[in-house]
């Protein structure tokens, strides 16, 4: 099966997975469907690619889980206190179809049910490879991971000078990198394998799926994107963009890759759906 | 040791431990030692005794898992998009001293750093009942229990009608009724102790605690409360005092306070200070 066939189905598996964990009737209920639906689902993807190459269990439910925690962050970037954005994936955003309490209220139930969806016997048989996960996932997601990357980020907007590349690195390590690297992970924690291979992988892609996005952003191809485009540029943020600029911005992303590809090597070719995965990042749209 | 004695060196403790928590040193950081800081402990505390009751290891760790949830709950709560409000226990609130959109990140990462704390291994040495403990939390707290009595107390402030009792009373059960009956349980979950006579006490304990917070609230004391008085009234709310009437809701409370002592029957006279608690919540402020 080709990599985009592979990719679309454990996409669709996620989402059936994802339209099962949620079955009120609330608006946030509702909120919480939209913002689970849609998206290229490259975390899950990794997760059950991961655990699949080293010869684990099943890695739906901690797809499932990882994909409710990227939708809570997106719901909360959204918020007008945030990047104010109207657009995600091609749909309004949850604030603008509904209301901001209500995002903040399906964002807040996202996160807690990404590790209800991790604790749960489906997960895993054993108790003590679903509460490794539930701690590093929150260690990924919380103050010293995700939320720190986002904090740094907001700050940037008021900081009177752009970022430097060094801290630009170090904020989307905690913003996108973090979680990513958990999903190239989690495979392997699933199956009792030695992390390390598909850790290493997942942060090389993690880091050129980044680039990707801001060379996406200053090309301003709304369409593509499912967002607002052009908006980093407009808001004068420092990027890989424009503290590199497009030709070595788009050098280093296939150098990462290339790091990416070659971190597999003890898995030879039997990794070659997750190498096609790394190279697609230079093409994709989020 | 008297109840409050106790109470107060369980919160010297829970306040210590959840003071090592977060160490970093960014806007976020600080917002969240500020939503971490004051407050009664009440839940923590059920979780420390309810262990030491049942003969259980310390129960710290969850003890201060819980009042990271707990918090992450009230700045959330009271942002402008929510109840908007600009002082809790005695302090100004995240959003005010800070701005929205740390009053989110802060309240986002202290919901994660709760599993995160549940999740370590020095909460309980056996990872089948950390596990439990974060599927437990994850379903009192999430969108089928906390967040749910949330949604539905927003979607009441704009409705053409106040709530009945019926209905009031399931917003509680989730919005405060959920996070304390937890708080009960797993004090006997750490021990390995049967949950049920405890998560009775605490169901019962959650309930006339919403009522006592309703009498107070009624009778305008924002000194004693700590945060803005008379909100609900002044909103037609629906609550115990409006649909009951100060006699009946008190009269409410102490039922639900015999109930609470009287399921504690098991522990004969070693749960003498959980049944002084129960009868606290009745004086409380919080």
């Amino acid at each position: 099966m080709s990599f985009a066939d592979r990719l679309r189905e454990d996409a669709g598996r996620i989402q059936s997975r994802l339209d099962r964990a949620v079955t009120g009737a609330e608006p946030v209920h509702d909120a919480m469907r939209h913002a689970l639906s849609g998206g290229k689902r490259l975390r899950g993807f990794l997760v059950i690619e991961g655990a699949a190459l080293c010869g684990g269990p099943d890695g739906l439910e901690a797809a499932a889980a990882i994909e409710a925690l990227h939708a809570y962050s997106l719901v909360h970037d959204d918020l007008p206190s945030m990047d104010d954005d109207a657009l995600r994936r091609g749909q309004p955003t949850v604030h603008v179809k509904w209301d901001e309490a209500t995002a903040v209220l399906a964002g807040d139930a996202l996160q807690t049910l990404a590790f209800e969806l991790l604790a749960a016997p489906e997960c895993h048989p054993d108790p003590g490879v679903r509460v490794a996960l539930v701690a590093s996932l929150a260690r990924a997601a919380g103050a010293e991971g995700m939320v720190l990357g986002q904090a740094l980020d907001i700050a940037a907007e008021s900081a009177v000078a752009p970022l430097d590349l060094a801290a630009v690195e170090a904020l989307q390590a905690g913003k996108t990198g973090a979680l990513i690297e958990w999903s190239g992970r989690a495979g392997a924690v699933l199956a009792g394998a030695d992390p390390a291979p598909l850790g290493a992988y997942a942060r090389a892609l993690g880091r050129a799926f980044q680039i990707a996005d801001d060379l996406l952003d200053a090309h301003g191809d709304a369409a593509a994107m499912g967002k607002r485009a052009g908006k980093d540029a407009a808001a004068g943020k420092a990027t890989f963009v424009s503290l590199l600029g497009v030709d070595d911005a788009r050098g280093r992303a296939h150098a990462l890759v290339e790091e990416a590809c070659d971190a597999l090597s003890p898995y030879g070719s039997r990794a070659e759906t997750l190498r096609d995965c790394a190279r697609f990042v230079l093409e994709r749209d989020r």
